[in-house]
């Protein structure tokens, strides 16, 4: 293969706050071809998910962060177009931890491969993977939702929580979203099946979340801190299980908000409803990762399981649309496109 | 059985904040003759215990208040004086839920008879009663320490957290007390053992306890809530378990503290460490009961778990007690002497 520029974005500088675009920089090395065990792909799609602004900030959390000048942390779904790992040959898709750039090298054992015919590729990234993949650990392990109990769940046209209300009601369970707009409400609820969608930038936004869960919720899938959190407390029922596997509404703080201090509220709450407030990675539950998968996999080929997309252009428009990820902007699970699929 | 005048203490009124002496009120009523299948009982031992703070407030919660004119509820060991209940004679010595009254009249199914040649009778309401098996069943169900893992719990001379720390001791675990003085922890690790016990009226309390839980804290048992939740929080381990069965620093807030609110930063903590925080209370679990009394019991018999009892007399000294044992005045399992055991 010959030399071939490979476009990256960089951390720039940590961001204080609401990340800016001078926070990250476009930067050209070489793709690098693959050692032994190793493959090389070119970057197709490239999935922009919350989590990645921890990976910006210097506090502990549960991965290392990215460091000033690397490259930004990301998954990607490749096309091999060089491999030295015996069970992967050119041509075949794959998803990996590729990053914010054009071609990726990486062990082969740290990739999946994807099978073309089954599901668009693309889905490897939100319903068919670590997202869909959050939603279904995060209920199978913690959440069990039982037949006519009330599942509540924000960000609920987005990757995790769109999963989150179609599996509650594939479980017999009425499914409640939390959403930041009329639209995405309607589409909650006329295109996935939940039950009702609230707005959350509605002025009486808990009075409507009230009405919406007239017999209290038994599990809220907590993906967003913040106001939400407040509002849906005291509606929790005895024994409700809150898995938290997000706070989008934090990750911008730079410093915690005003009181009262609440904390009182929340033991009290725990100890008087009994509630199981736990939080969760996909990745401790990596031994039901194919069993999920498959799973999923199947509500998606059955019409049970719907999603959709939001697709932003180049690998230069990930900035910014990941600005907007933080801010509610994108409408479903948020992808770049880095390369066109059907290009050679 | 003659007439036998029945001190009782009922509510007067509903605590703001502290409760008052004037917020109980002793008056006289009759013992009641038991009727079919109930049984009289003389209070020996009344128990005073946090939690009935929250059945003096109107506010909702896990059981009903204690109406206004009520009888104060409480655990009791009586000695039966008379019964129409065929597994309970004249003579047995029973716990149950008899109140602050000098004699009960209960149904005899919602009474446990107490062995008194195993143990001494006054522990059916402390490391054999209630708070020991609330140590037992969060520990077992939640807590769950293992060897080498490091259990804090705070009210660490009081009857939950001496059973804590001990069965913490017993699974192999590091067992770190929190107490409010320092005759307090000196009797923790002296007497029951403890790795360590730190007190949190100390100006540098939060600097002694990270020292004291050097490798982080895995299990911490929350009693209180208040600042030691706040300086336990930054110290739990992923994957750390909070069983969460009373928070008595806020029993008498009557607003919430000011701010800044700490909301966020639990949510984020829980994230970030996987953490499981779970309200419980010991009747979720009663079918464990009698295996948690069996084994606390053959404990005690060995040896292995210790217990400490402080004692007030008569009847009327228990709204003073009551109060105090709200602001850690007691030392060791507060119980009011009703009447003699040995009197007839």
């Amino acid at each position: 293969m010959m030399t071939q520029v490979n476009r990256q974005i960089v951390l720039a500088s940590r961001p204080v706050g609401e990340p800016k675009s001078t926070d990250f920089k476009m930067v050209e090395s070489v793709a690098r071809e693959p050692e032994t065990g190793e493959v090389l792909c070119r970057s197709i799609y490239l999935s922009l998910d919350p989590y990645m602004r921890g990976r910006m900030s210097a506090a502990k959390s549960y991965a290392k962060p990215v460091e000033i000048g690397g490259v930004m942390e990301g998954g990607v779904v490749g096309e091999v177009l060089s491999s030295n790992f015996s069970d992967i040959k050119t041509g075949d898709f794959v998803v990996g931890a590729g990053g914010w750039q054009e071609y990726f090298t990486l062990p082969g054992t740290s990739l999946r491969k994807i099978d073309s015919e089954r599901a668009p590729i693309s889905t490897a990234l939100g319903v068919l993977g670590m997202p869909g993949m959050t939603a279904y650990v995060g209920l199978s392990n913690i959440g069990k939702p039982q037949p006519g109990e009330t599942v509540a769940v924000a960000a609920a046209s987005g990757a995790v929580g769109s999963v989150v209300g179609q599996i509650a009601k594939i479980k017999g369970a009425r499914a409640v979203g939390i959403a930041g707009s009329s639209e995405k409400c309607r589409f909650v609820v006329d295109e996935l099946g939940f039950d009702d969608c609230i707005n959350h930038r509605d002025p009486d936004f808990k009075e409507q979340l009230q009405k919406a869960c007239s017999d209290g919720i038994d599990v809220y899938f907590e993906n967003v801190g913040g106001p939400v959190f407040k509002a849906v407390l005291p509606l929790l029922n005895q024994f409700a299980r809150v898995p938290v596997c997000g706070v989008i509404a934090h990750y911008n703080d730079t410093a915690l908000p005003e009181g009262p201090d609440a904390t009182p509220l929340i033991l009290r709450s725990a100890l008087v409803k009994r509630l199981t407030i736990r939080g969760f990675l996909v990745f401790d539950y990596v031994d039901q990762e194919a069993e999920a998968l498959e799973q999923l996999t199947q509500w998606v080929s059955d019409g049970r399981l719907k999603y959709r997309e939001d697709f932003v252009s180049g690998l230069e428009a990930a900035p910014e649309a990941f600005i907007g990820l933080l801010k509610g902007k994108n409408f479903g699970k948020l992808l770049v496109e880095v390369s066109p699929y059907d290009k050679a």
